[in-house]
């Protein structure tokens, strides 16, 4: 399976993937899931957005109409942020697959029906939101706001789910909700905070994308006098090594990884910078004073260099603690595997805001590499995450 | 015909324009130029890339075979920055044209001919390189690399030269050059150097374009530590600061405008972040000492970023000096016009730099504000630069 699966949509150059959301190669990884389904006669249902559970029955619950909240689903996601690695989602979604073989090799009939699923758009590397999916499932992103997304072709995401033969009519709060009663995501870990092979998470730190608009006036490269210029590249320049001190000095995390810029010319003084800062911090009130020290000296810089600078949060998540007691029971399940929190934010954290039980397998990341082609997990590691999804599961399950 | 003209290809919400070399609008601005080369019955001759001169020839010399450097030759070029402004450029072509009509209205026969020209992609704004038909033209840029130049879409010259019907097999020096006795571009002034309504040239400043590639390692912005990350973010930031500060101490100019940043995700710390850095100074020895110390500040950055950071020229043009006799004539015509030199980098540079005796007329810029929407020269002072050029023209052809 992970042989078959990472082989679809890499670049043959830098080794990464980029699988936005709709996107072929995100298309490609999603039929190929569907056909490892079809395979193992697990039962698929789609919602209106595309999120799917694959379910696995064998007490024959009319999936139909099952009792509200009795499936055990585990899954992650399909896609990937631009040249990421192989590992970030797609090792969830195929150790979901492993482990269900694995129960039925051992010869598990679970009690209640065990749900593998895919969400879509979990990185939000093609409109820009991440957890698009599962926050369109939980109701948290109205089916008005998500449609009129658009990339950075100026594509919406309705004409994207036209585009994918999918009527963006039905896009809204997912029926699949009401079938987890329990939600169990595996994930490489992403820094290098898991020294064992598998770890059970903690919390997610809370996380928030905001846009600083940096505008000046566009000039000419060769004739305008340093001093009468108003150059929004230098007000950003600022704001980025600010950005770097304030998250060292709070023990955060403050990353400008994106830019747009125009005229973005070689001769031409720009006229405005769009720059993108992704904040996470241990707290909230943490991540609060990290942007606004961010801010005030974006600010400051700004009257320095006669530009102006506008700061809107696109996206802000407060931190999730996962609930004590299913944690608690994972680790006891796992012969005392190690608590951590992580910075990344995952479908886990919306599922779990949302009232549905949740919980969160890390498997370990030997390097701490991750969202890039190096990203790395150690064979045997794997195979560990597989063993403790499959205890997990069947613990759940019985 | 300024009205006619300056409505081509205008950014309704900008008011800038953006006419890249052989697209849409920068044809369609060639097609008036020829469709008002037509109402005046002057003759155009074109050469393989492109460039164009409208010749008016009372005397009916013949202009398939002329006399080597007979003809006086004025103009400019129809295209423009990204979002750039309505003069530069297409003032030196609709004062040539309007000079023309002056001279003829007052009963002028020149007993040369009058050429007026039109030279192709003279901003480099869609494939990098400044001053590209001129520099073909006289030899300075060889056939060979100029068709290999792309465009930001991965074009090449000879693609595009293609999809405008134009063989690329007859790029090279140009014929034309031979006809040229002297020539004289008109221009708007790109700073605030001049307070008279017409100046003349002394030099054109020294210009270097380099390109400088920041390389350090993608990763994930919310679980890696700070200290644990190679951000070439953060070095070309602390580059873009240092270049201002460099550029303010040596009384030049340097602009970092355009960036490409791999893999640009707001989630993910880049791997690469690619700048192009444009540096002019009053001399070549300031020029060179002011990369320098750019380069030198951004190697140190790059230490302490676990960081590498490669500077590549991509063109490097050295100061042109105007030759003195040509100017001293104009500004005795022009009853002791100032004389002024120019940061900007123009046609009649690489004409001057190929041995062609070269002069150039600027028209007032009241706010100094170029390569901009908010580019601008009052009426007034656009017909006291066509006067200028009339009289020049006569003085010259006479």
């Amino acid at each position: 399976m992970w042989a078959d699966q990472s082989a679809i949509g890499r670049d043959a150059e830098t080794g990464g993937y980029t699988r936005g959301g709709w996107t072929p190669s995100e298309r490609e990884a999603t039929a190929w899931f569907l056909d490892q389904c079809a395979t193992r006669d697990l039962t698929v249902e789609s919602d209106g957005i595309g999120n799917l559970i694959a379910w696995w029955d064998p007490r024959g619950t009319d999936l139909g109409h099952p009792p509200s909240g009795r499936g055990v689903v585990t899954g992650s996601h399909l896609d990937s942020v631009i040249d990421g690695g192989a590992f970030d989602g797609p090792l969830g979604v195929v150790s979901a697959l492993a482990a269900v073989d694995q129960l039925r090799r051992d010869g598990f009939t679970p009690s209640v029906p065990i749900g593998v699923g895919a969400f879509v758009e979990e990185e939000g590397s093609r409109f820009g939101m991440p957890c698009l999916g599962s926050r369109v499932a939980a109701g948290v992103l109205t089916a008005e706001k998500a449609l009129a997304l658009t990339d950075r072709q100026g594509v919406s995401l309705a004409r994207a789910l036209e585009a994918a033969g999918t009527d963006p009519a039905g896009v809204g709060p997912s029926p699949l909700l009401e079938r987890m009663g329990t939600f169990v995501e595996l994930h490489v870990e992403q820094g290098r905070g898991l020294t064992a092979p598998v770890g059970v998470a903690s919390s997610i730190w809370p996380h928030g994308r905001y846009r600083f608009t940096f505008e000046g006036e566009a000039n000419h490269a060769g004739t305008t006098l340093m001093e009468d210029r108003h150059d929004p590249m230098l007000t950003y320049a600022m704001t980025a090594l600010a950005a770097n001190k304030q998250a060292r000095l709070a023990g955060a995390r403050a990353t400008f990884g994106r830019l747009s810029i125009e005229p973005n010319g070689t001769n031409a003084v720009p006229s405005k910078v769009i720059a993108w800062l992704d904040a996470r911090a241990a707290d909230d009130a943490t991540l609060e004073s990290l942007l606004a020290a961010i801010t005030r000296q974006a600010v400051e810089r700004a009257e320095r260099d006669g530009t102006t600078v506008a700061v809107v949060p696109e996206s802000v998540s407060p931190i999730v603690d996962f609930p004590v007691g299913l944690r608690d029971r994972l680790v006891g399940v796992l012969d005392g595997a190690p608590v951590l929190p992580t910075g990344a934010g995952h479908d886990a954290g919306v599922f779990s805001a949302a009232g549905i039980p949740t919980a969160m397998l890390f498997v370990r990341n030997p390097t701490g590499i991750s969202h890039s082609p190096a990203e790395y997990a150690e064979e045997d590691d794997c195979l560990a995450g597989v063993e403790a999804l499959a205890a997990v599961l069947k613990d759940l399950a019985q």
